[in-house]
């Protein structure tokens, strides 16, 4: 199987523009450029197993965020990708549509267990299939199913990937309130801008998350991720201004994008889907420029731009479409 | 299934021993309690998606000191316990001998992926299993298999987790030179004291590599382990300077349980296994002085020590026997 493209990974770009100033600035994700404090960690986060405590320490603050209210209803995994590759093989070979263009690795990772995957592009579409798996909001399209349309889905398995909803208000996730055949997935590290730590969570009902507990083993999340993880998640005021600050960022990232001839066909609180003419020519101008977007090989008139972290990083996209 | 017990976690002999003196010392493990120094990573570790290139500079740390040759022959996972997870679900539905007793999560492992297991006490009872399972050193009694001993076993998987052989001189090692039909898993946190990192990695043919690789799925090991367990294993000095210093310690561990009566039935250079007549005396003795060690409800004569770190620790023990 090919590997699946991420963003993330500037080394191709710059192997295809090394005369570009450095350093490079990475636009070619959606983590969150201004990342939660990382302070020092208590010797034992590193040294010892991470006890029980630790973790229900961690459950307790990311079920009171996400408003889940059974402690049993939640279970946490060293990143999102953990669960999203565990998943398919818990469930019999199974149908599975999932709503696309979107995040590839839930294709790949149902068909390696030996599912039958289809990619449908609407909810009507995914009608009649065991399992159905929708990114909500979608990466990289920014299009928001409402809880009602996920509730009304009667699939056998909803699988809802919540990856980048912590940003938006919180009664548009489902984690809150979830029908009974519904797993929704949360991340951590986009949000919080440490997508190195590996943090993420599932929640469904008591039933299957032992399943999944029991799949990933003890000490399945390292201490120093628990241990941020809880600081991180309980501040709620950190959280505050940083969607203040991105709402800001995002509305001036808009404007650049509109001002260099791009339409902006969607995106979230942490990135914007551009669409341009000659996306191709755009992604190598900023290139040479030594800023890495994402582009999109099945529609190569789309770029994915992160919003810059900071004053410097806005300066640097004007100057490099020449604003 | 009833979870298994593992030593590290203090909370039940705090709550068994309420008026024992604070602070607790932790004997229960088979981790380095002088763990290589954490020093302060790049901000890039914890905040940006590891990269391919950020991996294949672990492994290729790790197959130095591992002497594996072949690159593709190595990978990374957060945990060896994430390896021991996923191995069973990778073959058919076997026969499988585990040398007993040992580290219970192989058994319960295996059958929890519905595969046959045996625990057995000899090689010779392990004849005709299509997969064996050898803890090498075993944890807890220290019994050590020769490389000639395991390369004549003929199961068709072999699997060695070589846990504790850090410490041990290279050739005892099955990684540098591996029989095609075996796996060696090395862990990380034990030797290098750093247990609440979670890394540890698997040896075998490419093809299987491959398998585990897929499986793990993108980012499985967290910025700050590729990190720090690059600079570790690449670090012979800290690694000699450790043996020698756990030669010593281990000696003086032994003394001091020799004079409590104990006799040493066992260990590496990690932990002591520990032989008494009234050993659940003895632990309530320890229990008392705020001293937590590993005892085994399938061996109630036996108690594990860990290695003290230091002079205190090794003050404290000594008092708690009245020696």
């Amino acid at each position: 199987m090919k590997p699946v493209a991420h963003g993330g990974d500037m080394r191709e770009s710059q192997r295809r523009f090394p005369d570009a100033p450095r350093p490079w600035i990475d636009l070619s994700t959606g983590i969150n450029g201004v990342p939660y404090p990382v302070t020092a960690l208590p010797a034992e986060a590193w040294s010892r197993l991470p006890t029980h405590r630790d973790e229900q320490a961690l459950l307790a603050a990311a079920a009171a965020r996400y408003r889940v209210r059974d402690a049993g209803a939640i279970v946490a995994a060293p990143g999102t990708q953990a669960l999203i590759q565990l998943l398919p093989r818990l469930l019999p070979k199974s149908r599975v549509a999932v709503l696309g263009p979107t995040y590839e690795e839930h294709e790949v990772c149902w068909r390696r267990q030996g599912h039958g995957v289809t990619v449908v592009s609407t909810l009507e579409e995914a009608e009649g299939a065991d399992v159905v798996v929708i990114v909500n909001p979608d990466n990289p399209t920014g299009r928001l199913f409402s809880v009602k349309a996920l509730r009304a889905i009667s699939a056998r398995l909803l699988v809802v990937d919540e990856a980048f909803i912590d940003l938006l208000p919180a009664q548009e996730s489902l984690a809150g309130d979830m029908p009974p055949n519904s797993i929704v997935l949360r991340s951590f590290g986009k949000t919080y801008g440490l997508a190195g730590m590996r943090l993420g969570f599932a929640i469904a009902e008591p039933g299957l998350i032992d399943r999944i507990h029991n799949e990933l083993g003890p000490w399945a999340v390292s201490g120093p991720a628990l241990e941020i993880g809880r600081m991180a998640l309980g501040d709620g005021q950190w959280l505050t201004a940083t969607t203040a600050r991105l709402a800001v960022d995002g509305q001036r990232l808009d404007a650049i994008l509109t001002a260099a001839g791009c339409k902006i066909v969607g995106g979230t609180a942490l990135f914007r889907l551009a669409h341009h003419f000659d996306a191709q020519a755009m992604i190598a101008r900023l290139g040479q420029h030594a800023i890495h977007v994402r582009g999109f090989e099945r529609e190569p008139q789309w770029i994915r731009f992160g919003v810059p972290a900071n004053p410097h990083e806005f300066n640097r996209l004007t100057k490099a479409f020449n604003l």
